[in-house]
């Protein structure tokens, strides 16, 4: 596992242990500059060539999604015109996207009231739609209020952001495994940041006490960490909140319409939504839809909505898409059928994977990943998948996971039937053969 | 005109002269924190206190609009129910959000491939709606590639941010009115900034001069700047960034779709969108639905698309959304009959406010800013617009307007017709009357 990152590090990754950057000798890592012109067809041409390199040039695949067949879908790289696929890898892990009510509740915004809010959410850009939603997702959370973000990318931007500039002298105890978008926001603030080892309590705990008692202090985490499948010990980091006098901040964004009896989450499942301080989710995986928020009392909301740039000065949420999204959230709110449904599918392809042999990785929650360990074989066996099988899973390697641990992440759900489970791992099986992979023996 | 910031400066503002923050005396900003623990809710009370005092807590209107009649909406503020209003407000500027083509396109695809994308543009969240909407644009601006974002915001954010860490040592020239989003994205990146005088070139060049000519330079500024309504010299600009070698960066959000044969903005209009490195413009404005993107040559975008974490790390725009802007911004490419009745209603407004001696703004395009000075008595006369009249406009207070310069802002559409503007202008001579405001002597 190669321990650094680029020379002009790009520090979404500055978290992670796995991702240290290394400090290059001086006039190695780029060009000399002085005295002769900038040449920036230049350096973006290298930038590009690196990732060519190693193995990690992304290359999106071309598809459109069947509605009210999902998880089929059409396929449209190569030739010959679309090509039917199914679709493993996909975060909306419910098929709420193709719901009946959430279509028909979109259908009916379209007609009421137009395609976008034409604003932002001072400024004529507030609905109806988006205050009812802030309602139920804050009664989703038991919490006093929510509020709305265009994803759940920028709501852990703009919320980290804003509430480390808010706290005077404040420190951010992070995950190391905390997701890009949480380390963009923390960065911005402009806090100090200690980064704990993986759901790791004792050294969380070792931070906390050697800091200032007085000081202002966040501890944020994940409720489920998507790209391994564990999940947080949430009720032990309250108790090091408490006795520490720091707020805690829980990214759901895996877990929201999920877990627990309303799908609230694994703070819900845990019972322990109350006990943090501010829980943020996402609209665009469980429920099926797009967008972002964050639910936590009143005042801590007001003071978001009043100061957060990434709030503020953007245009708010289309309608369409906030209608949808309160057919979703209601909908899970009262009915767990496809909750079990996926949980029965995931436990139901770990099995099989580890009946064959296959690498499936440790997971206790629905993502079910699966070891390679190397960028180019991890491309191979998803390239295999999807012209021979018409399997599409995309292979996930660096920086989204350490380097040697690229896998690829199966993401079953309630569309997908156990025949068609058993057909995948036989194609996995007969990959793993074809490329004299490592068959894992079952304990 | 108060010359400070909140203490707790938050930097989203740092550009703008107007916004320089004191330095306060030491201990006098905050609450002594040494020696006692913090009190969280304490310091998130005094924040909304602060904004209460300054006469600019925010108040979101809660309407719907009624699609197919507007600029009409319903309101929901109050008791009695819903009650009809007219938005004068809306960035939905040529009320495409209401297009027929538009609805049609997103119920298309609302019924063909379902809600949400289901995953980032990455892993599972790329469809052919995405790839032909990037084409279309890229075409728009006459550049080899485009990247769709969630939002303009973060794709000014992420565009700039990320920029600013693959160029070394790169310095970026900021036009002191540049939006809170391009803000964002150049304090992120990192880099030394230079703020430049509100479209000053010969400020600009002394600023250039300055500097290493060898060192990489970027300058950013605007099309359009929103609140005032005048526009960038924008060759003159170019001119600026051949002679000391800079990359140019135009945010053309509040242009794109209305200025130029085919919508492609002021960039389109005055001939210069091949001398502008990268364009960025919104999907949620004159096109009427939700998004925002870049467009420039097909490196610069594979760099972005490659290496920015706010595009990377997120659920891509639904499909739905993707649909309605394909055609809105295809029927705007071969249509300026919305462009041009836009453009007669913005002229006869102005000069329905000139001739009553109210006291608009000098503003070279569609945007009507009426200048009142003050945040409470901009609030009190929006306050019985909408009570007594029916008309929603919103107030622009600090900080997206200097203090001092707090205004209404009136965005005139296609359906905007006389009679509407005429009867405005009364209710705006009644309550200036009413309020003992000046008015302003035609010249
Ligand atoms: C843990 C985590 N947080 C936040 C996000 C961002 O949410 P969204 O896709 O709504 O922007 C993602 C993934 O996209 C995620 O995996
Ligand atoms: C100049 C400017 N740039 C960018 C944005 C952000 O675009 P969006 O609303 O699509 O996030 C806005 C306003 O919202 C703006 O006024």
């Amino acid at each position: 596992m190669t321990q650094f990152c680029e020379s002009f590090a790009l520090d979404f990754t500055e978290n992670r242990a796995y991702c240290r950057p290394v400090i290059a000798p001086a006039g190695a890592a780029h060009p000399k500059l002085r005295g002769m012109q900038v040449n920036y067809d230049d350096i973006f041409a290298r930038a590009i060539d690196r990732l060519h390199e190693e193995g990690r040039y992304r290359v999106f695949i071309d598809i459109l999604r069947n509605k009210g067949a999902f998880p089929n879908a059409r396929c449209f790289a190569g030739h010959n015109g679309p090509k039917p696929i199914t679709v493993w890898c996909s975060n909306d892990y419910l098929a709420m996207g193709q719901h009946p009510k959430v279509i028909a509740a979109m259908e009916e915004a379209l007609h009421d009231v137009g395609a976008g809010s034409g604003g932002t959410r001072n400024i004529g850009g507030n609905t109806h739609y988006h205050i009812d939603l802030e309602a139920e997702l804050a009664d989703l959370h038991g919490k006093e209020g929510a509020l709305l973000f265009t994803s759940g990318y920028i709501s852990n931007e703009a919320t980290l952001g804003t509430l480390g500039k808010l706290l005077p002298n404040c420190i951010i105890y992070s995950d190391e495994l905390n997701h890009a978008s949480m380390i963009a926001g923390i960065r911005n603030s402009g806090c100090e940041k200690r980064v704990w080892r993986h759901n790791d309590l004792a050294h969380l705990e070792e931070l906390l006490a050697a800091d200032d008692p007085d000081a202002a202090k966040l501890i944020a985490f994940e409720g489920v960490y998507s790209m391994d499948g564990d999940v947080a010990p949430i009720h032990a980091i309250c108790d090091l909140a408490d006795k520490y006098n720091a707020l805690t901040y829980c990214d759901e964004v895996h877990a929201v319409g999920m877990y627990g009896p309303r799908g609230g989450g694994i703070t819900e499942r845990d019972e322990a939504a109350h006990r943090v301080t501010i829980i943020e989710g996402t609209l665009g995986k469980a429920f099926g839809v797009m967008g972002g928020y964050i639910a936590a009392d009143k005042n801590i909301v007001d003071v978001i909505r009043s100061y957060a740039p990434g709030f503020i000065f953007t245009t708010s949420l289309s309608p369409v898409l906030v209608a949808g999204v309160l057919a979703s959230v209601r909908h899970l709110k009262g009915s767990s059928e496809e909750r079990d449904a996926q949980q029965a599918a995931a436990a139901y392809l770990k099995q099989c994977f580890r009946d064959a042999g296959l690498p499936v990785m440790d997971s206790v929650t629905h993502i079910v990943p699966l070891m390679v360990g190397d960028p180019v074989r991890a491309k191979k066996i998803s390239d295999i998948l999807l012209a021979e099988y018409g399997v599409y899973v995309q292979p996930i390697n660096f920086p989204t996971v350490p380097r040697g641990t690229e896998r690829l992440r199966f993401t079953p759900g309630p569309a997908h039937d156990e025949a068609m489970m058993r057909e995948l791992t036989q194609a996995l099986v007969e990959i793993w053969g074809r490329l004299e992979l490592e068959f894992k023996i079952a304990a």
